[in-house]
């Protein structure tokens, strides 16, 4: 019985380290070294390559090294019963909470800006930006932590997510029907959603002309969420007044995309969130030890909804 | 009896539209169209001219237009014994803590940094600042709702000043003998004091000594409060990694200024606390009516407090 690393974008010796720290860890092999494939009865996985999950007979877990599995779903030959569980921890959601909450006062308070006046030794005022009503799509784990950090600082939150959700001073909207209505007296759009193929290029122009004219959008989901040729059109046309991307369909940004050089789009370089290598590793072998003794897993995929 | 409006760097006719909105509204005058000296029972000044004030010798009034009187009280020619108010208010408090909030995450989060590289195409990942220790040097209106809004935000708050004071969560210190003290833990010092001759360059090389190594300072009270070529040291020897500041002892900040040019300093232009026109004229009238009937003022400035 052996784990096994198969880690793209993301340092596999690290993670080795944080697992072989706590005394309950089995072995652990890094990809491609896998020895002989039977052992292996668990994986843990980020951005594999479609196809390489399909060689251990033994498979009893596909551990997600981070909170998205469209990764995973995504791959065709995805060995079928498997179950898939994914890293969900507070400290993650305290840092997106965190991170949004920031997006949202550096754009109120033009601090980005002042540093961009600064460098031409220009002194000029601008008036706070008074809007505090933000819309955030997608109330899991994520969603839920930032719409309460929000609604605790003053803000007017609305949520949308698949199906209604009851969080103290957050205003639902649910089901495809109400995307639309969930946006429109937003001063901020905050996209949270897991990827899933209904919610691929969800921001799209349909949605920005629901939005308020003048409103920031915030993507900090999936890249793929966003159709980026509308969101180029809809800063051109001023429908929307800037946008925080921290991610991206092809990452790192490929350096002739006309997102770098855009004076109203911000990036980030997929940070948002960052993983918790020793909370990664404590989680995925506290599901290991719960396989072993036959207790349901936590954090449990379900490849329906996708997350 | 009349108003006169005395305002340097600041829009006379703005105030008086909306001293005038209101019924109870008398006469009100902009300098230097004073009409009667006789007339004028109660000034609004802010960066007048010393001696401006002597010129009215039924004079009942010194309205200060913002929250600092030190451009008053160092009027050599003041007139004696006439009472000086000043403008509080809780959007003030409330703005300022926000704009203390948004620099703090903007240091943590560096999403100012990010937009540097981004200048340059260049994907960079650094991991966020986890020190969430706090200093305020002084603690009145503005430096207590900042202090508030922090320990909300889970930060750890230490405050400093002239006497001790008791705010939920935040660890006092106060007098001379506890001022290094209260920074030598800070990742994060914010000076939020009124400007006093004891204040004056209180933000010195002898405090950043006594900080801890590479915190990062927010000076948001008064230019004066910084020994600005202290801080240009303790920059270069990295005793500091870094300093928002959006006060300058010279404002508008002189163009040949080096502050301008430092990539360590984030140069705001005095905006974490824009006046409300409408709420200063609002307590001013107020306080006009209270003179004339004889009640005690609201927010009467000590003159030996100086604030």
């Amino acid at each position: 019985m052996a784990i096994l690393i198969i880690l793209n974008q993301a340092d596999p010796y690290l993670l080795e380290k944080n697992l072989k720290s706590h005394p309950d860890c089995p072995e652990v092999r890094i990809y491609p070294d896998v020895g002989n494939p039977d052992d292996i009865d668990c994986v843990i996985v980020w951005k594999h390559q479609d196809g390489v999950l399909n060689d251990y007979p033994n498979l009893k877990l596909i551990a997600s090294y981070g909170a998205g599995v469209e990764n995973i779903l995504s791959d065709p030959s995805l060995p079928a019963g498997v179950p898939i569980t994914r890293f969900v921890d507070n400290t993650l959601s305290d840092q997106m909470a965190e991170f949004v909450l920031g997006a949202i006062l550096n754009h109120r308070l033009h601090l980005t800006r002042y540093r961009e006046f600064q460098a031409a030794s220009r002194w000029y005022c601008l008036d706070f930006i008074k809007g505090r009503t933000v819309t955030i799509l997608g109330l899991g784990e994520l969603g839920s932590a930032t719409a309460r950090l929000l609604t605790q600082n003053g803000y007017e939150v609305n949520g949308w997510s698949r199906s209604e959700k009851n969080i103290d001073g957050v205003k639902s909207y649910f089901g495809e029907e109400q995307l639309k209505r969930s946006v429109n007296e937003a001063d901020y759009v905050v996209c949270l959603l897991p990827l899933t193929p209904s919610t691929k290029h969800i921001l799209n122009n349909d949605l920005f002309d629901a939005m308020k004219k003048g409103s920031y959008l915030i993507n900090v989901g999936r890249g793929d969420h966003l159709a980026e040729n509308d969101l180029l059109d809809a800063l051109h046309h001023e429908t929307l007044s800037g946008a925080l991307l921290d991610v991206f369909s092809t990452e790192p940004l490929p350096q002739d995309h006309p997102f770098w050089r855009h004076p109203k789009i911000h990036i980030t370089p997929h940070i948002s969130s960052p993983t918790d290598k020793a909370q990664v590793a404590r989680q995925i072998l506290d599901n290991y030890a719960r396989l072993m003794s036959g207790k349901p897993l936590l954090n449990q995929v379900d490849p329906k909804r996708a997350y």
